[in-house]
């Protein structure tokens, strides 16, 4: 078979991805809504996340039109045409491939949204049933938007470059659909910032005021914010994160499909180029696999007295699925290797068996990520023990302990991407018939862009895991808000317990394979140059010992901190808003809270669900354009070799930056969750012992520590909600558009050479 | 005259520097210690301060004998000799320069403790007398620390650079006493971490205890830290101080001297070698005439009702000196120039003249780092009552807000310096007969180290400012605790104030002379490695596009987060065991709080300032010994280009981090401050409005907001007394270590090549 007939394996797959999505679905939907009660709070939710992505995506569209116009402009004004097409072509092709990657992208969203949302109340009623009911709905709620997002992904990235022409000029398509990427990051970026805004001025208003000054339970329908904040669970994690993942795979794919013209270039065969279509075809079909794994039968139903935890039994039941998928993928990443990268010479071993091992070592790295994870964020383990510890000493010594944690927590992330690093470029480089450019092995580069399509198998899967996050998490307050019976809320509760470790999990994936990704997407901009430039050699080193370079990378590093600033500031700024709202209501309307219930009347939900709209959306365009603009100006001021130098140490920036504000905020989260579930206590002394050790005493909510822990939890929920996953978003940003304006660097830079 | 009898000029200059300081000292201890009661206080002080340093180095001691040896026998086995200096010549050569080098910067460190000890209470019965003379006793009081220091330096480098036959083998000898500058980082970071981790376990341990939960002043006799707290702004802010800036300017100095190297060979002018040197010792000329401006009668006596505030007066006086400096300093680097940077080419305009434009780069750029400092960290301005603001919704507001301005205010610096360091290499790139490294101009190169140089010309002065603000925080505590009048206080405390601020302003300082450095330190180990491979060019590219040097540069970043996390869990551990002490000691003995102060009794002091030795002492060793092994181990493993990107990249890391944390800790310290000035003022609506507009409330000390605050300000501390100083002395070492193990890198990377 020819290899250019592999192009229908990811528009099939793709296809057959959203056939499963839609039985998934169907699945869901046909699942009762539970009590009026708790219909009338979902229906809240619903009008208030879809009012809020409406005006969000009205402002964006604005933006990203704007944006499409002026790539247009700007590469047919000063890009770089040849014979195949010219400058015209050229830009017209990536404005378009723009404008669908963010379509896309923002259609990613609104369907992990939409999808996310009718399955929280179906949850809540699933769970006054069964554990294992529970979990099916909302597991398959969050499959939904897993297997729509990656597919998305996978027919835009396929189709658009076949109808550009890419079978039949497989050497140019590539640099054509970067345009792609830039859209879909371009949306992802203001959809991340503007969701994560919401979702945590919401929280931190409703937690700070509710929680510590009213003494009210989380959730409790007295709380005026309450609304609120159970719709920014699904526009900052559900919306935020489908737009964020969709564009993680379409940049990383489309760097990897840029890197496989040089292989295609030397091989005269296509399969290269088709590879990361076609593995990531094949990771559609094993999370399926695992997905399914889950079904009723394999759980068993809780039963706390014979040990039998419900959030033990589900996390189990989500680890063997997870594993299935991996052990799928390791098979699937072998056979496209044995199937696409053939007619090239390597040492000892085969090429294929050498790229299979590369794709292996992504997989691994997502394996060992997920371990590290819930090291820093689970409660069993040291860290977060480590800040419960601290909240005994109150509010200060909380933070300065979280800050410790976040900052220690960087180093085994690092020190496995590092070796991930090293292990797939030295797999690749046997591969020896490819050349180098300069220091840099041709094959090597490949070897890490394997990795990185095996790591990004699993991501249909994860997905999933990370949007059953926010269904649990609603499914809870859903259940806590129609007065629902204690032995449901202990399986909501169990399941948001699940939910929180998994969102954290695919923070940590989604910065590992970012982290994975940003070796080839640099290549892949080198290569860029390298054409641009009339094959000049010297394109390919990016020496830090020059100037430019040097300024560009400071700045590169220096604009993560600055971005961080403006998207905490943003929420801080909200946050203050909707504290003060929440005062005011409950000052100026004292029957919210009255004693006896029958005297209480409803706070004003939806005066607070209107604070968060119009501050989020305010508040996410100056990040935005900061992020957007200054790889420009670097790029025309220092030139195309420094906006290498930012684009690089920018992405170690930001890999660090992200992991840091990540684990750090999910650690003070489940410190304050341990302090909830009673297992800090205290001796005599005052000094903490083990969660079970009964000779102590308990400190639960209320107490001095619990306010200590709430603070601390507050302090991270912008970090680990707004600016870590925005983060995620700007290192992929930073590529793409440097990808995407490279011919307008290049130009100014010829023009103008630097002294 | 012959250029190598300037070396005369370092030498004589830093004699009479020293004299100067003997001077100044003199008059400082001629002036009265004060009422018994002062003297107590003072020499409760003295003996903890004294009792730690001894314990302290001790300990440092033990170290550094063993580092020394380490470094010798490594050189000894894998060192390259030559024909002037074998193998074992260059051994000890260097283990007895880093000998000498670690005891001159404990012997900074400690001379800087003593005099500013000796200083607090004659500037406390000074100031019963009037500002002028307060003013003077502790501004002199910190400026013999600031002589001594700097000439030390000067003295220590011309000396051991004379004696290694500097004169008669000028290309060898800089290379020889690279190990003066490794000795006295090695000490430095141990003395700062220390001290560091002293200096705020205290505090907050007195702060958070004795402030917010017993509610009794700063500095009161009832809190058993205070003491403590005393002690640790010595141990912390003088000699850590110390001997931070001690080893700054040796470290920068012989880097410039290693890079005037290649410039010698080129024009066979030692002059080029000895420049740093010359310039050095201008600046000290310099900063004793800004220093002697500052007398008695220039200082009006403050009149509040007369708007003439005690702190403004101070500090304006303080700002003339500095400017007076600077314009000094600014004849001095032109004149430098004119006599030594001769016999080579430059385009339209003499080479000194270009290279005296580099040095005013630099002199300007220390003047634009004291109103940015200033910007970000004084009351009157933008981000300090932004945080105030956020103080109005709690602590958790408090610390997002502060946060945010942290992670912000890295911006401008940055830019700053990417400025400077770009016009300081275009200038010097104009001197065109010196030829280029590949890309890089060796002119450019030496551009950017005589702006170093000239930014550090204006560092005794600098210093000076900097050990007067624990003088004077020290001299409000003694006058506090022996029951000054209110109208003393007035002085100490706006004294205090501004002693905040030039603290302030010498972390910026410091951290913009790193900044300004790490170019040319970078660049002297890339000479040294050029040297050891043999006239290999290819070692000036140090290529990001490299896996192994992406890797490194990965892992420099890394470093710093993780450095920042042990420095900063070491003040948490300690200040966890400090509060447990002052609650246990009020708790136990409640005649320390006893109502009429006829009953009351002393706590005990001596309890709280042992708990803060040992746990400092325990908690310095894992990070130094972290920060050193690091660079070693990335040098050995992934060889000479990889330790050149972590060195790189950890140093683009280190300013930003510490920039963060310096500046995120001064706010948080002075809305804190703003808070208790009563300027914090509230309309009916709770929202804050400006500070003298008297229609609103004023919220001051004991409101929630000042608790807030004084949460903010806990947090705050460990980062800008801790972590952030220690970082300015780890990317110094990371320089220092690496040009001296660099023969070990290159050994082992040419017995196992990389693949």
């Amino acid at each position: 078979m020819n290899n250019s007939s592999y192009i229908f394996v990811p528009i099939i797959v793709g296809l057959l991805a959203v056939a499963f999505a839609a039985y998934l679905a169907n699945y869901v939907l046909r699942k009762d809504t539970g009590t009026p009660a708790m219909q009338k709070v979902a229906d809240a939710i619903f009008k208030g996340a879809m009012a809020f992505l409406y005006r969000q995506y009205r402002t964006i569209a604005m933006l990203a039109i704007l944006a499409g116009i002026l790539v247009g402009v700007v590469l047919f004004l000063l890009g770089q045409g040849n014979a195949q097409c010219n400058q015209f072509c050229l830009a017209w092709h990536t404005s378009i491939a723009f404008w669908i990657g963010a379509a896309c992208s923002a259609l990613s969203g609104y369907i992990g949204m939409y999808v996310a949302v009718k399955s929280n109340s179906r949850t809540a009623s699933a769970a006054t049933r069964s554990l294992g009911e529970a979990l099916m709905v909302s597991l398959r709620g969050g499959a939904v938007s897993g297997f729509l997002v990656v597919a998305l992904s996978l027919l835009g990235v396929s189709l658009v470059f076949t109808i550009y022409g890419g079978l039949s000029n497989p050497a140019l398509a590539p640099s054509l659909i970067v345009g792609f990427g830039f859209g879909a990051s371009f949306v992802a970026l203001f959809a991340q910032l503007g969701g994560g805004i919401y979702t945590k001025a919401a929280d931190v208003g409703a937690d700070l005021v509710g929680k510590v000054e009213a003494g009210i339970p989380e959730d409790d329908p007295r709380n005026p914010a309450v609304i609120a904040d159970l719709v920014g669970d699904n526009v900052g994690d559900c919306a935020g994160r489908g737009a964020d993942l969709f564009e993680s795979t379409a940049a990383e794919n489309i760097g990897a499909m840029i890197l496989g013209v040089a292989l295609y270039l030397a091989t005269k065969n296509i399969g290269w180029i088709l590879f990361p279509l076609v593995v990531r075809a094949f990771g559609l079909i094993a999370s399926a696999l695992g997905l399914l794994w889950i079904r009723p039968s394999v759980v068993i139903e809780p039963d706390k007295a014979a040990g039998r935890d419900p959030g033990e039994i589900a996390m189990n039941q989500l680890n063997i699925g997870y594993f299935i998928t991996c052990g799928f993928s390791i098979i699937g990443v072998f056979l496209g290797s044995y199937l696409l990268l053939t007619g090239i010479k390597a040492q000892f071993l085969p090429a294929w068996v050498w790229f299979g091992l590369a794709g292996l070592t992504g997989i691994l790295l997502s394996v060992a990520f997920v371990y590290i994870t819930q090291y820093y964020t689970a409660g069993t383990w040291r860290p977060v023990r480590e800040i419960a510890a601290a909240t005994l000493t109150g509010p200060a010594t909380t933070i300065i302990t979280g800050v410790a944690v976040g900052f220690e927590c960087v180093a085994l992330p690092v020190l496995a991407i590092s070796v991930a690093l090293a292990l797939s470029y030295f797999f690749g480089s046997r591969v020896t018939g490819l050349g180098a450019h300069g220091v840099i092995s041709v094959g090597g580069i490949f070897g890490t862009a394997v990795a990185t399509m095996g790591m990004l198998m699993s991501c249909a899967y994860i997905l999933a895991m990370d949007t059953f996050g926010p269904i649990t998490d609603n499914a809870g307050g859903i259940t806590e808000m129609g007065g629902g019976a204690e032995s449901v809320r202990d399986i909501t509760d169990a399941l948001d317990g699940v939910g929180n470790t998994t969102k954290a999990l695919t923070k940590g994936y989604g910065i590992g394979s970012a982290a994975l990704a940003a070796f080839l997407l640099f290549s892949a901009y080198l290569d860029v140059l390298y054409t641009l430039e009339h094959n000049n050699a010297s394109v390919y080193s990016v020496d830090l010992a020059d100037i430019p370079v040097f300024i560009g990378a400071l700045i590169g590093i220096t604009l993560i901190f600055f971005f961080s600033s403006l998207a905490i500031r943003a929420v801080g700024a909200a946050a203050k808003r909707m504290i003060e709202e929440v005062r005011r209501q409950f000052r100026e309307n004292p029957k919210i809270m009255a004693e006896n219930p029958a005297d209480r009347v409803d706070p004003d939900y939806a005066r607070c669900v209107d604070i968060s709209t119009r501050g989020a959306l305010r508040a996410m365009i100056l990040p935005g354009v900061v992020a957007v603009l200054t790889p420009i100006a670097v790029g025309i001021i220092l030139g195309p070799q420094a906006e290498a130098g930012l684009l690089m140490v920018g992405t170690m920036g930001g890999i660090v930056m992200a992991t840091f504000l990540n684990n750090g905020g999910g650690a003070w989260d489940n410190a304050k969750k341990y302090i909830e579930a009673g297992y800090l206590r205290v001796n005599k002394e005052g000094e903490m012992i083990g969660r079970l050790d009964t000779s102590g005493t308990v400190l639960g909510k209320k107490s001095e520590a619990h306010k200590a822990g709430v603070i601390g939890d507050t302090v991270g929920d912008p970090f680990k909600d707004t600016a870590g996953p925005s983060l995620h978003v700007l290192i992929k940003l930073l590529s793409t558009i440097t990808l995407v304006l490279a011919p307008l660097y290049v130009y100014v830079n010829t023009i103008f050479p630097h002294p």
